[in-house]
């Protein structure tokens, strides 16, 4: 029984409360809260694999990069999950997660897996050579008029600008060019607001669905098989994010064999450049 | 002592070669030929890691995703390269990668940590959305009239179109819009020319060097942390492309706070998108 986080908790806290078992090993509970179609969102068990890092005991500063590998699905229950620091150097920090089910079966099986970099950042110069895209404020765009049927879509405030998800699956081939082809933009934050950190930036990144959707205008069976982030916030930028809008840019450079990239940039409401993200998605037919 | 291939072979095969110990457990020597300042290439060190994978007994398709994090600089000598396959599925498989050396005082210490996904390419429609920009040929490209002092760049024919290494470091500023500012292009292939495989694009996807040198024109201290590929290739594009160039093309996102992102694609000469990659690169000041 997770008892980490009190049942008045945000639904983003509750969905990534784990509860010590020992240093760098705790218990969690897949999250209806945040179901997709056949296990969690993808974008809780990024931010549940990093809140392993972020609550070890010897953990040496800010994440810079993480990597989530979706091995199998995440089962309704309870998961394990061990975060390791496989070498600790003076300013960064590797790690090493894990999360654990039991199948039918009762045996054990590795559902996710994850590589994490931390470190201390320090002021150095910097310069955002990907603004953010000219788009309306999000104060100025429609929310959608229809709730979600997909329960995590439902926890967050999601205002798309370009590449909504079809709403009619014609087929038809895009006439847009090709960098535009598989290209969203969306304004999002949770439901209800709640101050930007760590795992909800993670999570965040995996908002955008798989391109072959909007690429294709049709449905097939498609699902990450690995995502990749890259942090480019420090403390400062988070909290002067707060609980305000952030705007997401997706789009994918190929398709080919089954399986296609998608690529993914994050900025606050004030321009500043969040993340970056790279994953890999499995696709059919 | 590394037996695995004799002293005639093609220097990467020398430098990748992995001599096993036991299923899934190889020793191998870090490469001279493959230097860099203070330890192997990053990209030979990532051909390694997958090296090892794809030697394994249990190995199930093709790669398809592949992240390395450089948890400390190789040392001359020999390592150990653990890989186990953590989750085999029907069409895919999970895999985790260690490579292990003794430092100075005799302990063992993580080098190198990797996670991979192999799978089953199937047929299925696909689009090559990131069109190969519009180069000359590499033909028609001079090579570098100097030799390049560090050892792993002569194991490359490089023909840098965009974006070379800064000759003077004056630290004047890029007048170069944003999304050109830090972006090279060059044709490259192994030197002598080798046939194309999954350790050699692995390899070529970290060609690319700091994008902070030439955002900046500044020499700083800079490393890779940690590098993400995505193959977007199948057998099939490996054998057509053969030991043919490849052209390669780099940008950073942002630099903040001691470190910037690094996105990469690579096309073979007929304009196949073989792969895409990202990485965390740190700097200093």
């Amino acid at each position: 029984m997770n008892t980490a986080h009190p049942a008045d908790a945000h639904p983003f806290d509750q969905a990534i409360a784990l509860a010590p078992i020992e240093a760098g090993r705790y218990e969690g509970q897949a999250s209806d809260a945040y179901w997709n179609a056949v296990g969690p969102f993808g974008g809780i068990t990024a931010a549940t694999a990093l809140h392993a890092v972020l609550q070890h005991p010897d953990r040496l500063g800010q994440p810079v990069a993480l990597t989530v590998n979706y091995a199998a699905a995440v089962q309704r229950g309870p998961f394990v999950v061990t975060a390791r620091a496989l070498r600790t150097n003076r300013a960064s920090q590797h790690w090493s997660v894990e999360m654990m089910q039991h199948d039918a079966s009762g045996a054990a099986i590795v559902v996710t897996t994850a590589s994490a970099v931390t470190a201390l950042r320090r002021a150095t110069w910097g310069a955002n050579d990907t603004p953010m895209p000219q788009v309306p404020p999000s104060a100025a765009v429609e929310p959608p008029s229809w709730a979600a049927r997909i329960a995590w879509v439902r926890r967050y405030q999601l205002q798309q600008l370009d590449g909504p998800m079809p709403r009619e699956w014609d087929g038809l081939a895009s006439d847009a060019p090709p960098e535009l082809a598989s290209l969203s933009r969306v304004w999002m934050r949770d439901a209800p607001p709640r101050p930007l950190d760590w795992c909800a930036l993670a999570a965040m990144c995996d908002v955008f669905y798989p391109r072959v959707f909007l690429r294709r205008r049709r449905r097939v069976p498609a699902g990450t098989v690995s995502m990749t982030i890259h942090f480019h916030a420090d403390e400062t930028a988070l909290r002067a994010t707060g609980d305000g809008h952030l705007l997401g840019q997706a789009r994918a450079h190929g398709f080919a064999g089954g399986f296609h990239d998608q690529i993914a940039q994050v900025w606050n409401a004030a321009g500043t450049l969040l993340a970056t993200s790279s994953q890999l998605v499995y696709y059919k037919e």
